[in-house]
């Protein structure tokens, strides 16, 4: 049985529309390929970056940044080196000895349009290019606030974030991970990006530390409602709406928060954490409704 | 025949273990084993990271650091962070879809004692590392400093820095590349991150951008001349005193300075290389003196 496909508002659907034409219009820009031998390196960047993905965590940097009158083209900076670092663990994780998935968005992973070496490089220049966007003064014209988008990047992305978070991924297939084991890994594994996004959206709006606590609460159950709405599509998804292999997980005997829940207490699950990431935007008027949306839609979507 | 051994002088070779002992300090408390599902995550980080290397990069940061007074914490953190770039790309190097080595410093490459996925993992927590100690106040309290860092290490490292020169390096098992292309390959592959470790330096001490022309000539002469020595290494030098396989180069009929001068003009043209950098100190009194014994050590060195 498909999941039950359910449209994002008028308004979100313009939104991530109007996100995804600019992300890839900063692709394209920031991607032009040298008439030198590092042609195929540069393909490769633009087959991974381009053309595909949902682009949450730049709608997720714009939605918060918006609600604190942020400049439109920090924001969208912002967002595209959060998804440099979002594509570049797609490349990785899709490598033979990690995940080993031949399809991505509907096309072939980087390794499979390429090769292997120039996947891992086509990764690795990206990670570096993310962090390179922002410590560029167009990005913000305050250092301060340039150093705390790096240092709230770099930490979301390493060992105790996005990579620490995939090591436990690879473990979860040699031993029975417990709910809150796999909690912590996809908080990690997941979560810390979308954190990050949002964190990144509040630095740019120059909020205090002290003011973050509701926007990290709404990031936290956002990131987990995600994984577990992700984990429902793998078992009940379409493989051709996915443009990926599903149900890898319950064939290589991975727990996930379906298998430990099941479906039904699973479904509850990411609703009352939808729930609970918007009562966290109480403070915020009509001008969170986009991030309210963006809630709600993540475990309506049917990819 | 063996490449002619010669030691650094006192001064350099006490600095150098200085170094060494002070970056292995640093990777054992910068890398503790944590006791969950990562530990072999960090256990791969630590193999890769510690107890070998001559740690080139991070002594030239202390060495220009000491020219202009920096406080010798900023500049070990800086170095180590330095490092951590650095031994992620030898990591993703020796992957088998890369340079496919089994051997480095002498121990089995990070792939070899792990795995491949864990490599890759921890070579990404390495990179992504570099950058979080960077983006750190205790690096240096001053935010225009640590984004400065952060850009500098940042370009170096991506697709016109060190990743891009070894997307070039594969190419060239392919392709044929003449003097001109084979030298941008190791400016960028080699010289970029041995540039961004002397630029490092100088900004740590504050240094405007006018006032590094001299030490930018100094690291590009340098960091020429080191790739030149390492290609007579490859072909002279003893494989157990270099802790790897050399002849790789060779073997697989790529062009190298070595390939295209012959023996005696690569010597020649590293000797004058070295010159040159040390030219590039005079208007440096006896501070610049670890400086100038480093320039001759990188051509001087049995490994």
């Amino acid at each position: 049985m498909a999941a039950q496909p359910h449209a994002p508002s008028a308004t979100l659907q313009a939104a991530l529309n109007e996100v995804a034409a600019d992300i890839d219009r900063r692709f394209d820009l920031l991607l032009e390929v040298p008439d030198d031998p590092r042609a195929d390196l540069y393909r490769a960047m633009r087959h991974a970056a381009m053309g595909g993905g949902k682009r949450l965590r730049p709608m997720l940097v714009n939605a918060t940044a918006q609600l604190f009158g942020v400049d439109r083209d920090c924001a969208g900076r912002t967002g595209v080196a959060l998804e440099c670092i979002h594509v570049y663990s797609l490349i990785h994780d899709d490598l033979p000895a990690m995940d080993d998935d031949d399809m991505r968005h509907g096309k072939p992973s980087t390794h499979k349009a390429f090769d292997e070496a120039t996947a891992i490089l086509a990764g690795d220049c990206l990670h570096a290019l993310a962090f390179e966007i922002l410590a560029d003064p167009l990005t913000h014209a305050d250092p301060y606030v340039r150093v705390e988008l790096l240092a709230d990047l770099s930490r979301a992305s390493g060992p105790n974030g996005m990579a620490g978070g995939q090591m436990m991924d690879l473990q979860a297939e040699k031993t029975s991970f417990d709910l809150p084991t796999v909690t912590r890994l996809q908080a990690m594994k997941t979560g810390a990006l979308i954190a990050a996004a949002v964190e990144a959206g509040a630095i740019l709006g120059r909020v205090p530390v002290e003011g973050r606590k509701h926007l990290r609460g709404y990031a936290r159950d956002l990131g987990l409602a995600f994984q577990i709405a992700d984990d429902i599509l793998d078992v009940e998804g379409d493989e051709e709406l996915a443009g990926k292999a599903l149900r890898k997980d319950e064939n290589a005997g991975k727990e996930t928060f379906l298998s430990l829940l099941g479906l039904d207490r699973a479904r509850e699950q990411a609703r009352m954490l939808v729930d609970q990431a918007i009562a966290h935007l109480a403070s915020y008027g009509p001008e969170a409704d986009l991030l309210r949306d963006i809630a709600r839609f993540v475990t309506a979507r049917n990819h």
